[in-house]
């Protein structure tokens, strides 16, 4: 049988799986921390594909999630966050070359809208919208039954549209995008800020404040922590409605740790949008929901992509 | 020969073309009052196509430009500005059971960008960001060579995407759009408030400022006008690093009657763009550049349509 091998990249783990034809389900799943000892980053890599590699099936092609910036046309990676060296990797290239099959390369959050599109919460949508909100905002956009690329294979950063001119500081060096004022370190940032500048809180004089932190304070009825929420998700909500004038879509599918907060996030979300959207035309059989995958969605996503 | 007929509906004039295969030139050119004495705006566009119809050739397929909110799929014009009764008019089933050939509609602003992207500034782009800044601001995009219509064909809305929530307020009834920021009208709007409030200029006293006039006056030294259309550009050029970032295009045209004023807008719009983009991976052989089609290019983008 026909095999296809998916590998999700990150910081801190190294994911692949092996797929039979049609299936979600790997046959093999293996995780190894991505550095360890002497081995590099790359090495370990390929011995996690030689790990999972079947002995009797022919592997149709490898496909790899990965963060950061990269380049899907030509299988480069510009710089991985967390991990040292991978400047302008051409890992298509060195893998290829390793096991001599096609190897395809995309951003984890664009797969992870293809996962969702493919076989999750978007199966049936041609025009669908993926964001991840957690320590930023990532995004995935499909348009036509097509992920969205762009010229470069830059394109669906829809965590950096810029939401307010001279808002605070992304962390891409910009002021005021939605990652700056919606994701999980912004909603830390502003209430740090908040209790910094004497807002009463439960929260105040604890140290490494998180959203989840913050979420499980909300609930427990903390003024400060309940309205961080409702800021971020006001904002979210605005981001998304200008996504639904740019891009008509008939789903935008909400996803990544900060999602995990439930109505806390999204009844502001939902209230934005029907306060800000221009025309209910734009509303018309428009889900807005939580993916069906969740730390999977890269692995999936880089499946789907084999088979694309 | 096989010929194709292109529309272009605006609230004063139609006009209508008739193009022999692959020749942009057309052969017949009419243009008419929408609206004049007892017949309907439709029956004038019956007669109107009527009177360009060959006598020889075949008529492969119509295709009408109009703006405002339509149903490119179904061929139904929700609402058309200044044309009174076309409300949910289904143009393209009353012109197929007219002339029994197949008729296409879409948006003039996706169909100038359509125009561009086939015949002209944007030939060879895969990935093209069309906006048309006049009283409104209009949008068109291409993406991996198609059309961006989204689920129900309103996708582009590029002039409602929100730049400052609770900013001054749009013609479609949301605060801070890009429209209301940045077109002619934003424009004049925000010098006559200038104006109301004190500032001195040369346009203070003088009633129905345009931006041609404020363009003209800027010219001339004027400090306010200048103001003017560098608070516009800079919002212009803000909104254009966001859809950068969104669609990674590899040019962006810039058309409509403000743009025509120049380095006066497009200046400022340069320095927004080159001080808000995230990584200069975004400017990789961009192209910031003005139509090739001025007011044709809602009839080109209907001629590409028909050949689409």
């Amino acid at each position: 049988m026909v095999a296809h091998i998916a590998v999700d990249i990150g910081g801190t783990h190294l994911r692949a799986g092996l797929f039979h034809q049609d299936s979600i389900h790997p046959l093999r799943l293996e995780q190894i921390s991505t550095q360890y000892q002497d081995a590099t980053p790359l090495d370990r890599l390929v011995s996690l594909i030689t790990s999972i590699w079947p002995e009797n099936d022919e592997v149709a092609a490898i496909a790899v999630a990965a963060p950061g910036p990269l380049n899907p046309y030509e299988g480069i990676i510009y710089t991985t966050p967390n991990i040292p060296g991978w400047v302008d990797l051409h890992l298509s290239e060195h893998l290829e070359n390793e096991f001599n099959v096609p190897v395809l390369l995309g951003n984890d959050a664009n797969l992870a809208a293809l996962a969702e599109w493919k076989y999750g919460a978007g199966c049936g949508h041609h025009h669908l919208i993926y964001l991840t909100v957690s320590t930023g905002i990532g995004g995935g956009v499909i348009v036509d039954d097509r992920l969205l690329l762009g010229a470069h294979g830059m394109a669906a950063e829809l965590g950096h549209t810029t939401i307010i001119p001279n808002g605070p500081m992304c962390g891409c060096g910009q002021p005021g995008h939605l990652e700056a004022l919606a994701s999980g370190t912004a909603i830390a940032n502003w209430v740090e800020m908040e209790i910094a500048s004497g807002t009463h809180s439960v929260l105040a004089g604890q140290t490494n404040l998180s959203a989840k932190v913050i979420a499980e304070t909300a609930a427990m009825g903390d003024d400060l922590a309940r309205t961080a929420f409702l800021r971020a998700g006001k904002f979210l909500g605005i981001g998304i409605v200008s996504f639904l004038h740019i891009f008509n879509p008939s789903i935008v599918i909400i996803g990544g740790g900060v999602s995990k907060s439930g109505d806390l996030l999204m009844s502001p979300v939902r209230k934005a949008v029907d306060e800000g959207i221009m025309s209910s035309q734009f509303q018309k059989g428009l889900t807005i929901t939580h993916p069906e995958f969740g730390d999977q969605a890269g692995l999936i996503g880089a499946l789907a992509l084999t088979r694309s």
